[in-house]
């Protein structure tokens, strides 16, 4: 069994892991970290956890879970894993951090996007960007993964295919995203009350939301060159899922087919890409509570552009989902261990 | 490997039945029945389930089911499955009803409340109400199950230890239960566009509705005397969830401790049941997606009357779950298997 | 003109209060008391008033106010007008004060149930009790307005008629009230978050909420002798709206036509209260936005019961706009002023 | 007092179309037309209306309407008024359309993208396009107004000041359009039951929207030169409201100022377009129920392009209201007459 420890273990995204990680036949989790409820039972917390999980929290003394446990999670703000990570700890467990410190290799880039200091520098290099579709090797041997945002996940996975094989031009494509409350996390905030959220569509973040340099350094390497895009989330009155509608100029004229056959050659055989049929838009109604994300595409042959679309989880493939899926890689499992539940509808 | 034949596969209650019979390990779906769809691939109906389930749909033929599956699930309006079953077919499968046609054991009562003629009598006596938690080992032996409607089910397991143990006058409940929108069926109807149900509570079929002679049957049988209840169902704008809020009288002074120690009686070897800690409300939200039934009870002195309370996922333990956990009972599997999924939040 | 001061002019009866008093032609609103947002535009607080609403937050001095309008409105928490109020102000201006402050005549009542101390007892007596359908003329004369309490308001005019012409046991009567969440306020708070409360529903203050002293006062009052009731309120993911389904015993055998006369007797000639058609449920969805109170009824043969319905926009009725209709009373207007808008649907 | 019929009066847009003439005080509803609901009381369609409409719905007899009253409005789907309009009618009454049937000046174009004969394209080239802010005069003399869609409002009013300015190659503009279900009618399909709504966002219509060339033709009015755009509608889980955000490329560098002084030289003088203060996002909450448009800009140095974004209630703005606009112009009324209700929130 592998032993695993969630520091954030009582936001959204600690949650969905302790959901999940509950699942899942070979983990025990043995540390419930918080910082809000120490010493109070976690299903105190989480209602629906009652008689699953019997444990407290405890705090997020990353040194001492290390002596515990084989994995480490943190599902936690930026600054804190790179605050607490040591070579210590590195010696002795994997590290898989779900906030943004370790996902953008310039260090400036981070400092400027993020408005605070990077306190483990020395580890940004060797971490590895946890898309387990596009470095799934490199996954394999790694101490730290940087578990990928929620919209520079399912915004690259949509848009891939088309970067890497040249069919648009990449400084063209622009990103409208939409995402369920869920994102926004559980701090108490009036911008995240039912009476705010509900009946409501906003923007927010435009020209400037923190994901879009970790879209650009993704789509940069999948270009070849460096990529400069538009960028722009949305706020959606529900509770899970995210949205992509990205839009790009076409090289060249294309049929469907020759798309079609450039999707398929990426994710013929990813098990959580879905291309779906022609003519069939993703909705995230259809991957709610799974690890899925749902692509396709469609050619505007009026404006020569294409508009890709993807659809996902934002808990689940966004954030615990994909988590347990570089776990399940770091620890030589059958990466879809845990994580085969169809989605749940309605 | 259990066969399983679904008729209603295209319904709520069929889909999550689909849902929860691929998560289970002893099940093979060989059947998925439609009436509207036959002929079309099942995932082109439930995009959720695209490249999960290949298989297309078939009619609702039960004859030629029942020579290929082990098992029939009928997930379909009351009335059909009374129309179809016959002694051929019940020598072959067991048949789990999800609709009332076998449920009331009095035809009398069946043919006023639902308006309809019974097409087979003969087999009210037989088929087991399918309630686990109370007739386990009756229905382990059953040919038909007659799985119990979503809001018998929350109503009568909230308040089952009080009658049972004569806590209560039976002839002062009242049952003042809310329900999701799901339970009102993915037909094509006005009251169930989304600008009618959302942001909107309503009673509906007040002093009238066709689950309160089910309840009163089998309070009936709990009470060792006939009881006559008030039940009011109420539209809720959410997808899933019932929660049921029942009143009585309480014939004499109890402590909590005391009303504790009768619901421990009953539900402490219970899994699917979950009494709650002291104060702590069952809420919709807490049983999403699984099989529980959170309920709890308040005492109020000043009345003299106890507020009994229970939640669970009316398409799981409502409908599907249920099925599933008679399934698993029939087929003497692990009651719990394929359905230990904790519930999703948020 | 009439010039009006509100104190917690940024909750969201306040709020309310300003949106109906902007559409009200003999009202000109002339400080929008804040405690969170002194000097800070009032339109950046509620952007819905840009452009409509040119002036900052002030504090909530009602010293100071009362030099400046003719009527205080207190949208704020209980305790804060029963502190503020005194007889120099009481000479200037008229209060209406949505808080519980001056609703219960017994002030023992009071501090148990809220938990406080009151800190003006002396005007508890003269207060008058704003349920305009029931104290019309003693409004006309107050100095103090005690408007009444969302709950309240909508339970009480649903049973209101059978209690006053003796048609039910009073001591029978249980209410089951389900709220929207605007009910809850806009403080910053998890349980309020959009995430908690959609998709979700629970009961809560079960048999301790303090509106149940409230609704017992006034219903003693129209019985003539003192009742004890049930009541029990649950959080529905809307917005808006209050349904009261509420339960009774029947004293004798009515028809229907016999307890229609009754809600008929009462409510006649009140615009605001509509009884409606046979078998007519009332809805939260039909009244939103406006001032009506939808009421009606079903007589249950089987249990000799009487099940009373009444829906309400919580924030017009049940505070601000039942303000307003007291407002208009005091003042010599016709009580319909600036408060006939349609329902908004959907 | 003006005398109005309305064809569709129990759609959506109809229904809005009633609450707006019950509270415009120079105006009278004659004739409730609709095809379902002959000879059905308004009020028992639509309950919000109980005690406010007496009247029972006629048929859509457009002869028979033109004899009794000033001005019809048709709220029904494209090619019912092109089917009913002649000049004997014409002759009589000012015809308000809020069906597609006149907004196209290319009958082929509009054959094209709706699929159908067009029924009268004599009258095509005399019919005003009823968008006030920008055809006032034209409105004022017209007979036939062609009530905008509600997409190609709020994409137009968002986007307008920058091509007519020319600050954004008008062929790199890209609309992301985001809207409540209200907007699908109040037909009975799956597709808009509550459960297939909630917790879902999707795209529709990609690349095919017949709102499309209804945009472009505007567009290459503001433009003088043709304009080819890309256009993807969404569907969001909320009742009203449209939001807009639509990208282009800046054709020089602008300031935040010099881009404000644009809109501002548009929109100053228009009540119904509100030009938000910096870095605030319109939010569709903020004009729910009401006439408002509210529009904002962000350049993003960076891409050198515009973000320009608006957000409407589309049965208000976007049907219902802009028809009562038009009317307004008709019949020489101040423009905002019945218009000027705040918007509501929560």
């Amino acid at each position: 069994m592998i032993k695993a420890g969630i520091i954030g273990a009582t936001g959204y995204a600690g949650a969905e892991l302790v959901r999940l990680l509950l699942g899942h036949k070979e983990v025990e989790i043995k540390w419930y970290g918080s910082r809000s409820y120490v010493d109070q039972a976690y299903a105190s917390v989480y209602q629906n956890m009652f008689q699953l999980v019997d444990e407290k929290c405890l705090d997020d003394n990353m040194e001492a879970m290390a002596d515990q446990v084989d994995v480490i999670f943190t599902a936690t703000p930026q600054g804190l894993c790179a605050s607490l990570v040591n070579e210590n700890i590195l010696n002795k467990v994997k590290i898989i951090d779900l906030s943004a410190d370790f996902r953008i290799k310039d260090v400036n880039v981070y400092e400027k996007w993020y408005g605070i200091e990077h306190k483990a520098p020395q580890y940004i290099e060797e971490a590895v960007y946890g898309l387990c579709e596009v470095n799934r090797e490199k996954i394999k041997q790694a101490r730290i993964i940087a578990n990928p945002g929620c919209y520079p996940t399912c915004s690259f996975l949509s848009i891939y295919p088309c970067v890497k094989e040249g069919l648009i031009d990449p400084n063209t494509i622009i990103i409208d995203a939409k995402s369920g409350t869920s994102g926004a996390g559980r701090g108490a905030k009036v911008d995240n009350l039912f009476c705010e959220v509900n009946e409501n569509i906003k923007a927010y973040g435009v020209a400037g939301h923190r994901h879009t340099p970790e879209i650009e350094e993704q789509l940069s390497y999948a270009a070849g060159e460096p990529v400069l895009i538009n960028f722009t989330p949305h706020l959606v009155p529900m509770q899970r899922g995210i949205l992509v509608t990205a839009y790009a100029s076409l090289k060249k004229d294309v049929t469907y087919e020759e798309v079609k056959a450039v999707y398929d050659k990426y994710y013929d055989k990813e098990y959580f890409v879905r291309v779906l049929n022609k003519d069939v838009c993703p909705q995230t109604r259809w991957v709610e509570g799974s690890n899925f994300v749902d692509v396709n595409f469609k050619i505007d042959p009026r404006t020569k552009r294409i508009i890709m679309m993807g659809a996902m989880d934002n808990l689940v493939k966004g954030a615990a989902g994909q988590a347990v899926q570089n776990m399940n890689l770091l620890f030589g499992l059958d990466e879809k261990t845990g994580l085969q539940m169809a989605p749940l509808f309605p």
